[in-house]
């Protein structure tokens, strides 16, 4: 058994490799003590392309002196017979689940390149970019007007991760989210902006750990009270405080990734996807 | 074999059922012809929670008299016993390809469930919010400062998809996308704007087919002469001249999705992400 030494790893798509790299990243994180080197081949279309994949594949084995690990999403299989002259362990992800499923289905997959039901003009295309301009539109709270459309209004302190996570929800689901501040007037008043009152049913909250709030506030305005750990402190509680009097349902991000804490909101709203 | 009637699909996780709904869809896809009925359940992770999943899965075999098929991501192996209870087709990624990996790494996997290698306050979620609040700042030519710190910047006419993918490129990538709108006296003047002459080699232009362009305009302007299609043609042939003219590179974003232009521009840029 080789042991555990630097391995190259190779995504190779004729598409975006967007899938390739996604599902193997999320197998490779499973290993975290290897020290991976990763290289991205999208777009392999033609032989003469292959062929070059191919010859780096070889290279790294000899670089590495152990088998590279080749994570591929490739619809045109004589693409795939190429690779395979290299000594390697290829992971296909077609491959491996197409057959079962069409004897499952009882129907031939239509495996073709870059099939994208997203495109431009298409119906999924004009609800990502509706739902990204209404993120845009309503993005800390800069505009009421409309807010009755929105799906979810995101609340919380400056930097709590709002901005990011509407975009997201806009993008990957097609959501449209709004987002809104609370800021000190707020917790002075220790009452929900006057817009959001309204709107409880839609708002859901952001909450972080001071500490990890004053590391992200420090690389905006270092030194400032604002990224001070006190004032953290301060507007995380005032913030908590008003969200739990006003019956804001409210997740911790700081141990999250914007994937998850997306997930979560879609989850806990109960919201539908409006883009696939 | 079972005919092509409609068939239930079920995503489920003890995460979020990303990665479980993008191999999915990436399957699915090929499928075209076969009306999926998709049920989403992520966040699995108590043995009530899949007794729940389970009935799930008994009751839509009896309404489609097929087997559903049932797409996991689990790292719980108990959760994925329980369900295995059912009559489906199942298609388990971390069960078919980490075993293998394992073996050719001699390493065991450490497979837990939550790993975030985004998570607030780490160097990949600091990059991500940077590359995304740099989209922001930079979106639409709303400000020169801190131009040259842009990795690519997008040109193009009014809706040709500029905004989301330099907001798509800053989230999945990392990348600092600026983006820059051309625009009628640009055409007069047969000129980059001025901000533009001096970075010409960041610039990326995109393109779309003048009957799309149309149809994306129509829904926020209807029966305007911004939207009329004379005037789409007119503007794109305009900017491909001057595109053209200045010798910078551009893609046709017609017949493609976001992720599709994002890779392609990553690629034809020769930009690493920052991100994974």
């Amino acid at each position: 058994m080789p042991d555990e030494h630097s391995r190259t790893v190779f995504f190779i798509s004729d598409g975006t490799g967007i899938t390739a790299e996604t599902l193997g990243h999320s197998l490779l994180t499973q290993f975290d003590r290897i020290p991976f080197r990763q290289v991205r081949i999208p777009f392999v279309t033609t032989p003469a392309q292959a062929q070059d994949c191919l010859l780096q594949i070889q290279d790294a084995a000899r670089r590495d002196g152990a088998r590279p690990i080749v994570i591929t999403t490739l619809v045109d299989a004589s693409i795939g017979r190429q690779l395979r002259e290299a000594d390697a362990l290829f992971v296909d992800f077609f491959e491996t689940f197409i057959a079962p499923l069409e004897e499952e289905l009882g129907a031939r997959s239509s495996l073709t390149i870059g099939r994208s039901h997203g495109q431009a003009g298409s119906q999924d295309y004009l609800n990502r970019i509706e739902a990204v301009n209404f993120a845009l539109a309503h993005d800390d709270g800069s505009s009421d007007r409309n807010l009755d459309k929105a799906e979810v209004i995101l609340i919380g302190v400056s930097r709590s991760g709002k901005t990011p996570t509407s975009l997201y929800l806009a993008m990957q689901f097609g959501i449209r989210a709004a987002n809104y501040p609370l800021i000190p007037e707020d917790f002075e008043r220790q009452q929900l902006p006057e817009a959001l009152k309204q709107r409880r049913g839609k708002l859901y909250g952001l909450t972080i750990a001071p500490e990890r709030l004053q590391q992200i506030r420090s690389e905006r305005r270092p030194g400032s009270h604002y990224a001070s750990l006190a004032n953290c402190r301060f507007e995380i509680e005032a913030a908590q405080t008003l969200m739990r009097r006003e019956g804001v349902h409210w997740l911790d991000s700081t141990t999250k990734s914007i994937e998850e804490i997306a997930a979560t909101i879609m989850h806990d709203a109960a919201l539908d996807r409006h883009i696939f």
